[in-house]
């Protein structure tokens, strides 16, 4: 079957090459990218079109240009930088939701397609946490913190619910980690610790029991 | 307190300028957007800036612009035409595990939260479903059904989870059209029917069983 051909000028195809090598991950976040006349080069294009197509990944949130410096990549997809502005704007109860709802299913889905390597990821994340909180190293603690979200949610299987979740986790991040203390470590370390056994008996109903107890301290501290 | 400037760019300005028009509703989908000669004079900008703003606008998946004829809206938000795109590349039952996730939850919220004006709405929109049933009206049952379970999601008086939860409805509503059919009709409107009385009973727990019970249904459909 023939399908119906899409017309992109040129410097769509150029902006969705740079594109693709920041979703790829070639090109990583925080990296600069390669300097405007060795881009021309690669891409055997024009000043011009290279630099509207920057302005169009810029304007999309992928690069972000300082002036006299270069122009580096400061997001790893536009699905992420879009749910980023979004969650700026939206009030913590809100994001705490439909980080509920993400989560108490994916632990759910996890507890029935989780395999030995997802088990094994859960459990070093879980380890990483808790001698992050015996080091009252906060830094490292939100860091595995996340991980051990992220890696249960992996554990769904699900592509879709991972990628939303993470962007949203992401955006999350640097908020959570102005707020995050040890003063109720134990008390997630033991819901975690829940949710990990849960899944490793591929318990559904105790997984999301698991979620929803973390979840509702989460809520109690918001309020 | 002092702010750091952000430094836009002109063509960031209009392009910003044109991307609120569109996502306050000024300039609705579908709509053509006025002629060149007209924005440059509107916005007090040059040709090349104006078309800079437009092809950005076009890369975020806003506009969309016809050979000969002019430039169209075609999505309402950036975030709605990015998780279009991501929809478009996710299998069903990915899509219905994200929509069980977010559904179940706001189903939840929505039957402590409702307000009067909420059980009204979503009345109305399992009224018209049922009578499009009876006319074997299809386009207006899948447009109903919909319509229903937006209603729902909007009495949890989330905002996020709604505009997650739109954005993907309306990227799925084109390939359930195409899948849709009457067979399960009279299943779907009890199930539809049972979550409008827990919400209007304010009964939390029956209202996440009655979302249990039709997306059950739509996944033995996909399998």
């Amino acid at each position: 079957m023939l399908t119906k051909t899409q017309r992109l000028t040129l410097v769509e195809q150029v902006a969705y090459q740079i594109q693709g090598k920041i979703e790829n991950g070639e090109w990583q976040v925080g990296m600069r990218i390669p300097a405007e006349p060795e881009l021309m080069e690669q891409l055997q294009v024009s000043r011009n079109t290279l630099r509207e197509a920057i302005r169009a990944l810029t304007y999309a949130g992928l690069l972000k240009t300082r002036q006299g410096d270069g122009t580096y990549v400061c997001s790893s997809s536009v699905l992420g930088s879009v749910i980023e502005k979004v969650i700026q704007h939206t009030d913590m109860l809100e994001s705490l939701e439909v980080r509920y709802a993400l989560e108490r299913e994916a632990a759910a889905l996890a507890a029935s397609r989780r395999s030995e390597e997802d088990l094994e990821a859960i459990r070093t994340c879980l380890d990483q946490c808790r001698q992050a909180a015996s080091q009252q190293d906060l830094k490292a603690y939100a860091h595995w913190d996340v991980e051990f979200h992220k890696m249960v949610i992996a554990a769904s299987h699900n592509q879709l619910m991972a990628n939303l979740y993470n962007h949203i986790t992401e955006a999350l991040h640097n908020m959570l980690l102005e707020t995050k203390d040890f003063k109720n470590a134990a008390y997630y370390h033991d819901s975690h610790e829940l949710l990990y056994q849960a899944i490793a008996n591929q318990d559904c109903t105790q997984a999301e029991e698991a979620v929803r107890l973390y979840i509702e301290k989460a809520r109690a501290k918001l309020s």
